[in-house]
C-alpha cells in the first residue's frame, strides 16, 4: 500500500480500510450503509466514547500505527468490561492528514480490529475525515448478557476491593521511553500496548461486584471516582500490592518508587471492583484494600492515610506538566 | 458562563456539559460511569458515527455554536432514522482549544440536546480533550422496533422512488452565504440548522420500504449509493419535482439553476426511498422516480439521460475546490 491519503481519496480509503475488517455473529450489518445494526441481546446497550490526538495521547515515534490502534480500541473496550458487559462492536471517526502515507490509517485499522478480536467485538462502522492533527474517536458497544450494569455507586463499607490486570505498567514504560531508553521491552511494551482482563468484568458482575471501573487515570485517581459515587472512602493496603522487582529495578534506576506507578499509573486498564466481604474470589483477582465508612480523609487512603503524591490529571489545567506523549498521567 | 474552557479545566467543563442535559425513558444509564446504558428493545441497536471539524464542515462566523450542535446531531439521527430506525441517544466525543469562550461548548450541547429532543433521544455520554482544531465527533444509536433494518441494496426494478424533506434548501443558502449576503432567511436557516423528517424513516419501514438513505451527499449522490447497492438504475422525473418560487429567484439572482442544488445539494437530510410499485405513501411523501433495470446509462439519470453536472464530493481528491465552508457539496 503505497502513497498518501489524498493520493487515495476519501471513498479508496474507506474502502482499503474496511477490506481489512472481520465480522462476528452480532454484527447484523456491518460498514457501508447509513449504519450499522448489531445484535443487543440483553435489550440494552452499553456504549462509551473515547478521544484520541496525536502529539496527546501518543506519538507516531514512539508507538507504530498498528499499537495506536490496539490502545484506543483496548481503552474503549475496557469501559465496556468495566461495566459488566461484554464487547461487542466498535465505530471508528478518524481525522487523516491527506499527506499520511495510507499505511499509517490502514495499519492503525489493524489494530483497531486485532484488539476488538481479542474481546470478541468487531469494526461495524464509521467516518473519515481530512484535517491536519491525526484524531481517533471510537465508540465502543456491549452487551450485558442479563446482569445489571455495575456502576461507580455501589461501594458499600465493609466491601472489599480486588484488582486483576496489569498495574504501574503503562507508567513504567513511559518512563523509560520518555528518557530515551527502549527498554525493558516488557514495560514499554505495555505503555504501547496495555492488556485489559476483557473477560473479568463480566465475571466480576456475575460474582456480585457492586462497584466497578478500570484504570486509566491511575488506580488512586479511578478508585476516588467509585469513593466519590458510593459516598465512601477507601483504604488501600501497600502489603498486599505486589511491586515486580522488574519495576523496582525501573524505579532505582530512574529515582522512582515504583508503587507510585503502581497507585497513580494509567493506561494499564486494568479492571478493580469492590465485592461483598464473602465473596470468592478466582485466582486472578487480588484484594488490595476495603470499603469503609467516609470520614475526614481524603476518599482514597493508603494505609489507613492520604498518599501524598497522588493527584489528578486535567487535560486543560494551567498546573499540566509538559508531557509530550499526553499520556494521560504524570511521567514519574 | 465566562472564561475559557482552559480556565473551567476538563472536570468543569463535562460538569457543565452534563447539567444541561435531559433524558428519556430509554437511558438506563446516563453521563458519569465508564458508559452509559441505553435500551434496546428490538435486540439489534443501529449505529453510526460522523466527524465534523471546524473550517471543514462548519464555520464559527456562519453559524453559531447551537447551530452546530443542531446541525451535527441532525446528521447523525437522520442516519439513523435512514435505516428505518428510531433514535435513541448520541453520544459526543468534543475537541475544543484551550481558548475557546466556555459559551462555544455549553451552546453546542444546547443545539444537541434540542436536536435530540426533536427526534425523541438523548445526550448519554462522550469524552472531551483538548486539541488545535474544534473537532464534534457523534455516534448515534437507535432502536428497529421489530422493523427488518432498510438498507440501500433492496431496490427492485418497478419500484418507486418517493422523498419526504427538504431538497436543495441548504445548498441554496450556502450559496447565499458563500456569496455575502444573510438572506433570504428561510434558505440560510435551513444550510445552518436542517430539519430531518425523523419520523418518516421508521414510517418507511413499515410501509415496505426496499431501500432507504438520508440525502447528505445529494439526491442524484445518494440514489446513487442506493443504484450500486441494488444493482438497478434509478431515474428521476423533473416534472414531479418541485422547486420553489423562491429558490428560483435566488437561482436567477447568483445565475445557478436551481434543480442544480434539488439534485445535487447536500445537508437537508431529506429522506428518499424506494417502494413497491403499489404502495399507498403518506401526503409528506412525493413520488419523483422510478427503479429501471440497469443499463449502459449512469446508474441514476434524469428525465432517461445523464445529468451533466452531477458530481461525488471527495473530501481527500486533489480537484476539490476551494469551500470554505467544506459543507459537502460544490458551493453551485
Amino acid at each position: 500500500m503505497k502513497g498518501t491519503v489524498g493520493e487515495l481519496g476519501e471513498f479508496g480509503l474507506i474502502r482499503e480500510l474496511t477490506s481489512r475488517l472481520t465480522t462476528t455473529p452480532a454484527v447484523r450489518l456491518g460498514p457501508g450503509d447509513d449504519a450499522a445494526v448489531v445484535a443487543a441481546p440483553d435489550r440494552r446497550v452499553v456504549a462509551s466514547t473515547d478521544v484520541l490526538l496525536e502529539g496527546r495521547h501518543f506519538r507516531r515515534d514512539w508507538s507504530t500505527a498498528y499499537d495506536v490502534g490496539r490502545k484506543a480500541a483496548a481503552q474503549n473496550l475496557a469501559d465496556i468490561a468495566a461495566m459488566g458487559a461484554v464487547p461487542t462492536a466498535i465505530l471508528l471517526g478518524l481525522v487523516v492528514p491527506a499527506e499520511l502515507p495510507v499505511t499509517w490509517p490502514t495499519e492503525l485499522m489493524d489494530g483497531i480490529r486485532d484488539e476488538c478480536q481479542v474481546a470478541g467485538a468487531a469494526v461495524v462502522g464509521g467516518d473519515v475525515v481530512r484535517g491536519d492533527t491525526i484524531t481517533v474517536a471510537i465508540t465502543a458497544l456491549g452487551d450485558l448478557r442479563n446482569h445489571e450494569p455495575v456502576t461507580r455507586s455501589g461501594a458499600q463499607p465493609g466491601d472489599v476491593v480486588a484488582v486483576t490486570g496489569w498495574l504501574g505498567w503503562s507508567a513504567a514504560g513511559h518512563a523509560v521511553l520518555a528518557r530515551g531508553f527502549r527498554s525493558p521491552r516488557a514495560f514499554v511494551e505495555a505503555h504501547r500496548r496495555p492488556e485489559p482482563p476483557y473477560h473479568a468484568g463480566p465475571a466480576a458482575a456475575g460474582l456480585g461486584a457492586t462497584a466497578m471501573t478500570d484504570i486509566s487515570d491511575g488506580l488512586i485517581a479511578d478508585l476516588g471516582h467509585i469513593a466519590e459515587a458510593s459516598k465512601v472512602r477507601i483504604d488501600l493496603r501497600t502489603a498486599a500490592i505486589d511491586v515486580p522487582t522488574q519495576m523496582s529495578d525501573i524505579g532505582q534506576a530512574v529515582g522512582v518508587d515504583p508503587l507510585q506507578w503502581v497507585l497513580t499509573g494509567g493506561e494499564d486498564h486494568a479492571i478493580v471492583a469492590t465485592f461483598p466481604p464473602d465473596v470468592k474470589l478466582p485466582a486472578r483477582w487480588k484484594v488490595i484494600g476495603e470499603v469503609v465508612n467516609p470520614s475526614a480523609l481524603p476518599q482514597v487512603t493508603v494505609d489507613g492515610a492520604p498518599w501524598d503524591k497522588a493527584g489528578g490529571w486535567d487535560h486543560f489545567g494551567d498546573a499540566e506538566p509538559e508531557d509530550p506523549a499526553g499520556s494521560g498521567h504524570p511521567a514519574g
